[in-house]
């Protein structure tokens, strides 16, 4: 039999999906288990998204352009427009989800071993993307009694050398939750600017702001413009996870001609999610205010009761729908597995996400979680219990 | 500007796509332009999948599993099960059309640097995954005065070296339509067996297969069960292009499970698109009779228009919708571009695609064109009248 190949193996697991089995089991064991592990929202998406596709009156699904359908790109670059983003359409690629927008922008930008700078702990699928494009994912630390802002620029500046090619970030921030200033978004500039280097801006959730505080989209920083590359996805912003529908946002040409170039080769990203995609730009204002008054009842909600839980601490972020929190617990990967496999309140149990799956310096994340807010009140309230039942009891609390 | 990436400067571009914007200049000028260089199909998608669409009553579009949905993957199985393919739903994942199962073969069983023996011409994307892949295709010729049958054995073999880590095969080929018959796909076995290699096997025109021939899977070769990978798709079978489903199916269980960690860092296959696919499987058998037929008269006229140009040569393919032509040119890539750029009939032009860019020798191909027949009759016989007429007068006549 022959060997698979080195990335094959170097491939990382998911962090999010790794305790899948044991989840498995207990609801195998007549358990209730509540997923806070995954940005999957339970929010409904758009009418006018579902009606696009039950009204879909063509007789052939063909093939769309690489790039996408144009209608949709100009419609897309309309509502960048109404953001305050001065792009065309052609300055845009529509990619399958924002992960392969991520992919494309790797393998467009950087050369095998070439280096991206990222504050830690950050989405861990760039891993994956990083292992297929044989690149190297160079982290900075950002710590969470700083509520996980941006790290200081000197650190950052110690982390460039010779390879280093591109710094990434993700405004708002999964898994943090942490939404950058424009002051942080101005210091970023200033060293791409001074090094040459890209800047990766992942923005798939750049509509879920709180507390009246402003998206600052790297595709705004004057000066940069050349080396500015934003993804972005409709995955969360209508909740079409499933539709697989992202774009990459860049005023390079030669980076969308380059990227392009790889679009073709995969043909065209789905038909069928494009439709959905195009016609969710139609989505009244109300649903965006409706689902925002959620997402914030869920958050005050879900930060006042981690932290009234003894020993936790959990900052209050102002964007996306996660939160990293520390827990008092020896080890939260154990945890995470001892509470789906030894732990049940009320014949209910809570499926986290331990948050060393998302840094890459070993040993940091060691006591943290990461928790999505995806679920009703309800079911949130009933999570929340349950995790400070299980932290009562767990065997390996550590103060 | 920060530069772009090697493998970007690398990628090629597309030969089917090349000549788009003489097509686009001639519908600017009024022309009327017969597409034989593209696969897309006219055929209409079944009616059982479009309702499937219309019937759509989720309220949210959530990820799917990672390798599919799994009552879609049970279902498949049934269907190559059915075909004499003995697999479990755990032996397949579904893939972002064929295209993505072939990039994660490329990606799990190939090192960077690796390099897969293909016949050529080949279907000109692989370039492109390769390149993404950093493996190097080798080609060994095959050749239109055998109606590009399998080369001998002897010239696979010479071209086996120490990087040296899969044979693939398209069957039914793209470009060429040729069918591969079972004693080439035992040879393969055997070669493949010897030199423990991977076998790669696109058979996403599996059911396009004429002349009451059959088709000769990868997978049912004894042996090599853990050698055999076969790539597939719903695109072609079910005129579904856009919806871009695909699968990678082998029994070899860590190339699956490799490959899904790949699969994993994306998330999920599309998801509207899996709906699709899973209700194509209960298409009733008329529909592919009558596909069938359509096929079959299609072919048989064009095959027999094109052999009474003088100076054409055309093989008669048995199986998918393409076939390789030779033309009296000099050079078939000028001949594409003039016949859009400066010859009509009637008002009426045609573009068709260079065979250069299947073939991956230089110098090959020069006077071949692939021509897909997926138009309706009368649009092939106005097509093939005004590609007679066009070489009566093309200046670069060379017989």
């Amino acid at each position: 039999m022959p060997n698979i190949s080195d990335k094959g193996r170097a491939m990382p697991a998911s962090p999010i999906r790794k305790l899948v089995p044991y989840a498995e089991e207990a609801k195998r064991r007549g358990r209730k288990v509540y997923h806070l592990n995954i940005g999957q929202p339970d929010i409904e998406t758009p009418e006018v998204a579902l009606n696009a596709l039950r009204n879909f009156s063509l007789k052939v699904i063909e093939y769309s352009h690489s790039a996408g359908n144009e209608s949709y790109r100009r419609k897309l670059a309309g509502y960048y427009q109404s953001k305050g983003i001065d792009i065309e359409y052609t300055d845009l690629l529509i990619t399958t989800g924002g992960s392969e927008a991520v992919l494309f922008a790797f393998m467009t930008c950087l050369n095998p071993g070439d280096e991206v700078i990222t504050p830690e702990p950050f989405y861990a699928n760039y891993n994956g993307f990083a292992t297929t494009a044989g690149i190297k994912i160079v982290p900075v630390t950002s710590n969470i009694e700083d509520d996980f802002a941006l790290p200081e620029i000197e650190e950052i500046e110690k982390k460039i050398g010779p390879r280093t090619k591109a710094i990434m970030i993700c405004n708002p921030n999964n898994p943090t939750g942490y939404l950058y200033s424009e002051e942080e978004l101005l210091k970023l500039r200033d060293i791409v600017k001074k090094h040459d280097l890209y800047l990766f801006s992942d923005e798939v959730y750049r509509e879920f702001c709180y507390d009246n505080e402003h998206h600052h989209s790297a595709m705004y920083l004057e000066g940069i413009e050349q080396n500015a590359i934003m993804m972005d996805s409709v995955s969360k912003r209508y909740s079409e996870c499933g539709v697989r529908i992202g774009a990459l946002v860049t005023k390079n040409k030669e980076v969308i001609s380059t990227a392009l170039k790889f679009a073709q080769a995969r043909l065209s990203p789905p038909g069928l999610g494009q439709i959905i995609g195009e016609a969710s730009l139609d989505t009244p204002p109300e649903y965006f205010s409706a689902v925002y008054d959620e997402y914030i009842a869920r958050r005050n909600f879900m930060v006042d009761a981690l932290n009234k839980i003894p020993g936790v601490y959990c900052p209050k972020p102002k964007g996306a729908f996660y939160t990293v929190v520390r827990l008092p617990v020896d080890d939260a990967d154990k945890f995470a597995q001892w509470i789906l496999e030894d732990f049940e309140y009320n014949n209910q149990t809570v499926m986290v996400a331990p948050a060393s799956g998302f840094y890459s310096t070993p040993g940091l994340g060691k006591n943290e979680v990461r928790i999505a807010y995806v679920l009703k009140l309800d079911d949130l309230r009933a999570a929340m219990e349950t995790l400070a039942e299980a932290l009562k009891v767990y065997p390996g609390r550590k103060d």
